[in-house]
């Protein structure tokens, strides 16, 4: 896309999209890139019912409780903040005033950046609807139904699924994975906290398929439409 | 207490409790202080059954959905940040090696900004034991049970019941109160979310009592002294 | 006080003051709330004779040359600054025109961050009156007057004799304290001052009683007065 | 590639690539992803002959004189500049001693901030060689020779035949292209350089081919493995 | 003097000295460079009797009162401590273990932040002795005695009186100076002082005389001269 | 000059020049101050020809590849920037509207700072005209021309020749200075750049000249009156 076709775009004023990820360790099973893989799909998804322009991916977050682990590469939390905060900004320079932040991973300080930096910009723009989502948010909501546990995280059950449905080459060998927890308190901060989780796995991804992946998926497209016809149907 | 009493009482390796509030719009009927009162509570609660030192309590932390209603004052995300760093950080100097960082305010953005600011000390200590918890994560495990409706929030029936069972002279008017909710998307961000929310009540505050605010603040402070004993009893 | 009990009360635009303290070793005779035990005290005499309204205080202020002894739990100068630039700002747009920042802590760079934190607030509002100032700024001022040593400083003759006043179940066997001085230069910087100072004390605290402080704090009330008349009375 | 393989592929020393870009206006015929394509083209091309890691790119860089035109969406110079150290020092702690940070973007500003960036934690780690390039350090190298003109510039001749080489499909009508400049001195600091520069060409793109991009491409591979090999092979 | 002869300087351990400035407004008959020239002529002075290496001065500094006058050229207050920290550890990395930084301009604010960044490097390194001085410090200790006012300040009686001494030539017509002094309180916090105080002149500058000038730098030298032994003679 | 003089000069709309430095090695035979002493007498000679208004010098810059030698003594990078925007735009509150910073001191961190510092105040004000320039981008405009070498660098042919031109007192046996390069890649980003480079020497100073020095110069100048007047004629 060139600028002059860019320009074009924006000025029929569609839904820009913003996929963030984090290169993050994701149990022995997945790979790095499964932070961006499903927000990207999910992007994809969208961009078939409504009028969305993608804007290239934010590959690098914030990575708090697996930042020990291979792989991982973490900007830091304050860093992160000022990314978004900046981008969004430029984004709005560029005449955009509809932006979904999609953010793959959802660790709650990596989610408060992103949140915060557009929030500054925010401030500023009466006329900027921006909305900040990681699709976890709504994938979680189904914990509990249709055979999905109640307990599950990272690199677990509902993720192993989804990128088995997005990717099903990149996952490897889940199926002899063993379930496991971080043991540390959720509340507790750790310096290093790999030193009490062995996989960086939350849950078991065992009889994860790209079945159960497909379904969850539908149910946060669904739910991450029906944001968007609130959010920003009005504008 | 004096430099040379503190000094000795830190050799005994107590728990020290941070509280941490916020000066914050509460509905028409709870006090701007409402969020110092809660943990200050609690603490001393603590203080009954296990060694505890508090430490004064920090009274400005940040808020951000009531920003715009008289009476919050506020300090930026960041700053949070570096004021919890450099706490956490010069207690540690002192010879503290557990640490409770309790905050009455549960925004999202303030506790990261509490977590991260910990966290980057953590980083630089291996010995040193520290939480960071707003008792709204355990007050709101009781949504849907025992008669506390499922949804509720900010200068909610909790609240204002709990507010009722430590402080009921500075809860004016609940019953009074018409029941309200932001009407903007958890997900969206906004410069002046106060124009999309006429009270800063999220929930019915109506039947609130003293009676159900002690029975939430036993199952907060019996999670509490749980999390307490399995974070920090190894040391 | 309510939200809505505070807006009414700025309406009536009284002078609003913040008290700033430290906590802060302050020998082995004074408690280490020293330094926001008497601004507190001076706020309510103040609020006898003008329209005033107090804000909670800030506890946690900047500790410079007391940073190593047991008990002074500081921030960094820099987190100060910002502190006051927020604080100062969101007073401001609560509809504040009249705003005293009242330090109980005196040190030169602790002092100089919260005015030049309030003066960037200044530069962007020119109807907002501030005034920052230590009530040692007064209480020195009688120095080799009426009694009062001609050489005094940190937790000695004047601040015992103030803290004597305000809070004597506070003070611990000052009588037996001996007198001490710094002895670095006062124009030397010090990674660890507290290595050439035995006790934190700057004179000769064994004198010191609740009538000498009472006579201060009647004078260091008079002058603030007159302070509050000349910069506050035009707006 | 996941956390086990990617520890697995670490111990073996791979010169690791950094891929950088920029989201940046390239005239009314290259696409706006021009910056990306071509590190991303040679990063491919190394890896045929020496064993090397490629991590994903960063896909947001520092664009200073396109800023003001349409699709250029830029962070600012000193969050690239963290950006950079982050990302740098998190990579070190995944044991990678051999880091190439390629640039697609060229801007002097964005430079300075990678090659700052990465300096910082340079002085950090005696056993780290980093090389941070562009690619257009060696491309540029080849102007005034082997009908290459003297002068030329962003989304130029050079710059347009290297896209047609590795995204042929991407380049829309360059034959068309008037040639440009920018009519401003290059040491002038403009706050909206776009007012003096009407298209965002530097030079004259209409007769660029695939065959030149080819060329110029093997040059600087040629080029790039020198350095490769000067740098890194030490190591 | 070339980097080998520094070097060869610095290993005789001489004091060093670091001249700090401001371009700052002085009335209507002192130079903007009066905070250069000023210490710069002490250093020359303490050279004469002790081993010294004077670095160039550091031109600008923070003002805070005059900033709103013509002339007066500032950087900001917490840029300037940055340089002083940077500065401060750049001459420690030299070798160099006794630094005195002698400023002519003596705002509190100014002082503060040299001193705060001094005080960081100090934290760092246990054998540098540092000293962070403004001449005033010393000049003003004459205030009320020989026939010096015992109220005067910046470019008044006793300033115009040191510049005439060292620069008579620079100073323009005191003589027909209106006295002035700033019509704000000292403790209030202003945007624009300059509109309350016409001529950025704080006394009576019409008797000032070379020979008062002199008299005061022989007693400033001496006072300094007892600094550099008290505090740099250890090491 | 004082306050009403230099307010009478701005009004008759001088080109300012602000010089900047750094203090830095520059072999064995350079002294620390050459980066000084060259824009110095660039800025003198232009003031000639041109009305022009010179600050005083930013002695301070920002060293990079000669950080290790004796004698260079420099400010962080991104505290040059701010030193460079917060000059820049108080300069402009003076009522500046054409500013040249013209920099002896060439390296690419330290000008991408002053750039940057200098855009972001660009970008505040339309009516600004600021140029930044290193006198070496003219002057290696005549590397391999009349004699001079192609190759050249640092306190090399051409630097040593412009030295002896302005201050050949504190040239020291130039004559005898071995040749010498860095013995790293320029795109290679070191923690300790000295450890590979002998003497801080690029090229060979051996045969350098005031003759020679004196031709740089009056190229270097007529380039700069060019530029002046192409950036500047026209407000």
């Amino acid at each position: 896309m060139t600028s002059a076709e860019f320009a074009r775009e924006i000025r029929r004023n569609p839904l820009v999209i913003l996929p963030v990820g984090a290169l993050e360790e994701h149990g022995p099973h997945l790979p790095l890139s499964a932070d961006i893989l499903q927000p990207m799909a999910l992007a994809k998804a969208i961009a078939k019912t409504r009028r969305v322009l993608i804007l290239p991916p934010l590959w690098y977050g914030y990575c708090s409780s697996t930042r020990g682990f291979p792989g991982t590469v973490s900007i830091e939390v304050d860093t992160l903040r000022l990314v978004a905060r900046d981008l969004v900004e430029d984004i709005y320079r560029n005449g955009v005033r509809k932006l979904l932040v999609l953010s793959g991973h959802a660790g709650s300080g990596h989610m408060a950046a992103l949140k915060e930096g557009a929030k500054e910009v925010a401030g500023r723009h009466e006329d900027y609807r921006i909305a900040v989502l990681t699709d976890y948010d709504f994938a979680y909501e189904l914990l509990g139904k249709d055979g999905i546990p109640e307990k599950d995280g990272h690199a677990g059950f509902v993720e192993t699924s989804r990128v088995l449905a997005v990717a099903p080459r990149l996952v490897k060998g889940h199926a002899r994975v063993k379930p496991d927890w971080p043991s540390f308190n959720r509340h507790e901060i750790l310096g290093r906290p790999e030193t009490k989780w062995k996989t960086g796995v939350q849950g078991d991804p065992r009889k994860a398929s790209a079945a159960v992946g497909r379904k969850v998926d539908a149910y946060v497209l669904k739910r991450t439409l029906e944001l968007i016809d609130e959010v920003f149907a009005a504008l």
